[in-house]
């Protein structure tokens, strides 16, 4: 069965055709910057190896990103058209839908629970609204699953999901802490064979979820996708009251969320920039404030680390994931260093060698520490495809 | 030299009168329910031991209550007149005032700031500016201090105080964690000799604190007292999103607050009272919530112990105090429990039959747990001593 797994963000696109249950990988593409006049396009057949790379495409708009890739999918040299012509199913790592938390066949119901949530996920639901409206129009054969990010996080106890608000909340307006990037972590849970793992995917969004025999226990993501650790340019954990504070002087509600969500986390902290390797750089000439957004930014992570640790009743593997997670040797030093007494000992020079993925643990270390690269698709594949299957 | 401590509440008035630098009590005074017509007054003498109580006093408002007071003090049975009438100073337990976060003679200019910062602690700012105001007209001659909340926290570093919120925020507004609580947990690192030691102040307000080498490093609190812990009847951490995502379903912004202030906490969850005893009750009669409601407080209180044990580098002790960490054996128990892995371990029996005051950890368990009884007071009365000193 031929599976097409459709990753979209805030302006970026995300496809991969798999042969199902084999898991083989036919193609791939990416897109950048959507929305854009300098859009980066991408695509690659797996077997042939043949690659299509274009700069400073016009790409204004999701249908048009959607519609170069099926054109390279069914048209171009490295197109696989008989495979396309035979896709059962798309599957959208989709994030939230009010009331559909699981693997949920895309009807107009889920859709309109997606529309209802879109104020909470507002970068994320408008542009997966609108690519699924795309794929029903030109596969209107397949079948279109949406694989929730909040999926893998419904094993997460009720005391540690509820908030310590009026209980009418959760139960008329479901508010609770969803858990998100649960693609991500399951696909961790099923690579790391230990028992009680602490999974951190640190990229653009960051999140850390506590694993304990293959289920999600606690994550660092609440209700909206504002929470937890701080982003790349959007803030984490933050006091409610800070927004009637900042409104009674004078702020208001709409330009406090709006900063919140572009200018905090890390660009916010720092004011160079959301990218942690251009922040690095600038710390390391001497920017003050650099410097104290990594320190934040690891503190954040060492107090969930901390937590999750103390809930999970001791801990086996520690996962680095994600763009940063994968990357940043000098982040993952400033988190695991201070934890020795909670057996987390790190070789430092295999950290420092390591990009992507690899142990980085000293050999008597009593917890692994491992870095693994990334690979929700897969996750979202295996799970569209039980979904069709009707499993 | 003679110091009176002022502790008030958002309905509730506590005194001491201190000879420092002795720390001898002279009497002490307790007024609960202020601003009703069944309000609780009490006066003791602590060297004649001779008490004064009455119920369902009239008492609607601060200046009632310290009138009340000031003519026991001065008037009654157990009247101490001479010494009342060399109060050199009045110590208020103040929680927050704008760019004034340590001990500070409560001028004009500490006032408006106090002031400026009602917004962020409605309940506590506004009753103290009142009873100051009424304490300058009955004692002109006494000089007033205040010992804010905030003052043992600054010795947290800045990349655990700040949020990852725009950097302006906190240059413009000083929004960052502020930390309260600080006369307790400052007593605990006191009176326990230990190096590393966990604070747990549970009671109607709940806050937990990491102390090293005597010195605050952590807070649960942030930048309102609405974060944390759950509180009695007050909301700890949650999601920002949840206020804007409540008004677009038809809440107003008053009323959301209102909830989270007055039915949120113990209260808002169990659907049964703030007080954890009548909790608890309800739990073990079957009421589900109740027992979820207990669950999650401890589930709180658990994951910010393994943040500030992540933090510290190890923990030497674990410490109880407050009404609630004084006296709920049963909190206690699910609290410690769980983390056995830490070095955490009950004496379930010792801890069963302790009220007050003890240490309830097994003879050979690595990190010692201690219940202290709490007395904010006589840490204002030092520093107020200090003040006056003008160091």
């Amino acid at each position: 069965m031929y599976i097409l797994v459709s990753n979209v963000g805030s302006t970026s696109l995300k496809f991969k055709l798999f042969e199902m249950p084999q898991e083989r990988l036919l193609c791939e593409s990416k897109i950048e910057r959507v929305g854009s006049d300098d859009a980066i396009y991408y695509y690659k057949n797996m077997e042939s190896g043949l690659e299509e790379r274009k700069n400073d495409c016009s790409i204004p708009c999701y249908s048009d990103g959607i519609r170069m890739f099926l054109s390279s999918l069914t048209e171009g040299e490295g197109a696989v058209p008989e495979e396309a012509r035979k896709i059962e199913a798309v599957g959208f790592k989709t994030v939230l839908a009010k009331g559909f938390y699981g693997v949920h066949e895309l009807t107009e119901q889920v859709l309109e629970a997606m529309r209802e949530y879109l104020f909470v996920a507002p970068a994320h639901n408008a542009p997966y609204l609108e690519a699924i409206g795309q794929f029903k129009q030109v596969l209107p054969g397949a079948k279109m699953v949406g694989v929730f990010e909040t999926a893998f996080h419904k094993t997460i106890p009720l005391e540690r999901r509820i908030y310590s608000l009026p209980y009418e909340w959760y139960e008329k307006y479901g508010i609770m802490r969803m858990g998100y990037h649960g693609s991500s972590h399951s696909y961790i849970a099923k690579q790391v064979k230990e028992r009680r793992i602490i999974s951190c995917h640190l990229g653009g969004s960051c999140s850390l979820c506590a694993i304990k025999d293959g289920q999600s226990v606690d994550t660092s993501f609440g209700f909206s996708l504002q929470t937890g650790i701080p982003h790349a340019n959007r803030a984490g954990d933050f006091d409610p009251y800070i927004i009637p504070f900042l409104k009674n002087e004078g702020l208001t509600e709409e330009e406090i969320l709006q900063a919140v969500a572009k200018n905090g986390g890390l660009l916010g902290v720092s004011g160079v920039s959301n990218d942690l390797r251009k922040v690095q750089e600038a710390a390391e000439n001497g920017n003050k404030r650099a410097e104290l957004a990594i320190d934040m930014l690891a503190v954040s992570i060492i107090r969930y680390i901390g937590s999750f640790y103390a809930e999970l009743g001791g801990l086996d593997a520690l996962v680095f994931t994600g763009g940063i997670g994968e990357n940043s040797n000098l982040l993952r030093e400033k988190i695991c260093l201070p934890l020795a007494h909670m057996g987390v000992v790190l070789d430092r020079e295999a950290n420092k060698m390591c990009r992507g993925h690899g142990m980085i643990s000293a050999t008597d270390s009593p917890v692994k520490i491992l870095v693994v690269a990334a690979n929700e698709e897969i996750g979202v594949a295996r799970q569209t495809y039980d979904c069709v299957l009707g499993q």
